[in-house]
């Protein structure tokens, strides 16, 4: 076990594959028209921790025990911002879906330039980054992507169907958040690994399918990570600092998504009366009163030790990988999700 | 030249691969939660005249001469499917974006089971159309769609950044219209004719290339069609009649959407004020003066010449394809846009 770095020093060792990807990506969405041109910068002041294209581009050298991220090949890039860009697309839509006006600190398309322009933006993105992943030679990331997209929607669906809904359970719960947000984290890993498993297997004649093994256990790793962080989301809607954070909490409890801290509360009839008296209230008195009538930190708490045990999970499904610094920085990317507070 | 026949003595030379589609894609739709059911087959109710589908079906055909659609390959039948799958997909974000409560009779996704399901179901589609795209051997289908995709959106972008725009002209009206709609129409053609003459050359070892002629004559064709049924459509939205379209009619007005008929009526300085004064109101009070107080049945009779030179140069277009009943049928299509009303 090796100790964990500041996050900073985490993703140091991808930086230059990490630079790269950001100097063309602007360049790669423009469009046809210059009148789009200042909507297209808008979308790129949203950049965040880029965690998934970090994951795309650490994985790629975990799969071989690079050392250093000079050598991922052009298709691990391109991967890369294929799920940064779909990563981009799924944020514009989901603030048509919470009609919120501000992301990372600045407006958000549809309070910038309204509904109809965010909308048709996301499907742009959209189809740019599917246009990006068909250029690529092997059709492993197109057909992997386009699968993961239609498992996101199909799991922010299925959420929206059972707002409200008192029955809805852990293993619902898992399953929902698996689709909606690990999907794409899972897919980050295992094709950042694939497309440098392929260019090594064509280099070196070596058969694919040995490498399966190592791809399988870096989609493990993003499958749990994403677990974690989803989890670690939904705590931070409910006692998260919504100065640290730079979005408006308590939405979840506004609209009626049932997430693992609420499912602890429903356990107990008396408490359970009491939360669906409270869900659909606004988010101010909806935060308030959870906070002074409900015993909030142990809710926090139950669903931080589950994201606890996904981080576990996810860095004991490292060890098919070869050691060396990229397996490391996955290790402690992971122990970096558990400690955040944006 | 042949008289125009009915359009289904059209449709029904590709009757038997049109049931096939209609069997098969709401199989195709199916998600992994049963929940998800109802909405997808809501969706299957806006099944309409079917036109992309069929000019793929019959561009299929006509690229060979084949007097029958029985021998359309499987790969043309997953073109067709993904064309309307992404059609279908343009409609359920549009009526999210006009804020429609109904289409076809019957309710829109975004009025039955609100925005958020609306705007996700969208993308739920997209993704499954882009996931059967590359699932077809040769990847020129899914590079095709989804560069098709994104020009629809830069179109559709392009009109909402120039809504209540008085220096709009003609050419830029004609730009954002072969964008918006009729790049899909081209694509349809193209690609069912691509795709046949993909498993023609296979079996016949003929070289593609030979081909380009006649595949550049469907795109052509698919373009100018597009375009005059994009014309045709928003002189419905000025004097179509409501019973009849099955839409609220007046919503380009409202929404400053400026089209050809109301180009024309903007080259008189005098009309042009008083146009100007008129953008922007309701849809009942737009029409009403309009239809009262312009020369609106100039502005119409001007903008369906348009749409008729635009049909004779579609027509004109077919002629490096071999004589036969798809390329007949595909010459009665493009009259048969002229006569509709709906």
């Amino acid at each position: 076990m090796t100790k964990t770095q500041p996050i900073h020093d985490i993703t140091s060792l991808v930086q230059a594959p990490l630079d790269r990807l950001n100097r063309e990506l602007l360049h790669d969405l423009a469009p046809g028209h210059p009148e789009m041109r200042p909507l297209i910068q808008h979308v790129g002041g949203f950049r965040g921790k880029q965690l998934r294209p970090v994951l795309t581009f650490l994985s790629g050298m975990a799969v071989t025990g690079a050392s250093h991220g000079g050598g991922l090949s052009d298709d691990v890039v391109t991967v890369a911002k294929v799920v940064e860009l779909l990563h981009t697309a799924t944020l514009v839509h989901d603030d048509v879906l919470d009609s919120a006006s501000v992301r990372r600190r600045i407006e958000t398309v549809n309070h910038l330039s309204g509904v109809e322009t965010a909308v048709l933006l996301g499907d742009y993105i959209y189809a740019k980054a599917f246009h990006m992943a068909v250029q690529l030679p092997d059709p492993t990331a197109a057909r992997w992507l386009a699968e993961t997209v239609r498992v996101i929607c199909q799991g922010e669906i299925t959420q929206i169907l059972h707002r409200f809904d008192y029955q809805w359970n852990e293993d619902r719960y898992f399953t929902v958040i698996a689709e909606k947000t690990a999907s794409l984290y899972a897919a980050a890993c295992r094709l950042g690994g694939f497309y440098t498993a392929v260019s090594a297997a064509s280099a070196q004649g070596e058969a694919r399918k040995a490498n399966e093994g190592r791809l399988r256990a870096l989609e493990e790793f993003g499958l749990e990570l994403g677990i974690a962080f989803q989890i670690v989301d939904d705590c931070l809607d409910l006692d998260g600092d919504e100065a640290v954070v730079g979005k408006s909490l308590g939405t979840d409890l506004t609209k009626g998504k049932i997430t693992l801290p609420m499912l602890y509360l429903l356990r107990d009839d008396g408490q359970a009366q009491k939360l669906k008296d409270l869900l659909g209230t606004s988010e101010a008195e909806g935060l308030r009163r959870l906070r002074a009538e409900f015993p909030l930190e142990h809710a926090i708490a139950y669903a931080m030790e589950e994201a606890q045990r996904r981080i576990a999970k996810a860095q004991a499904s490292l060890s098919p990988l070869p050691p060396g610094p990229a397996r490391d920085a996955l290790h402690d990317l992971a122990s970096f999700v558990m400690t955040r507070r944006v």
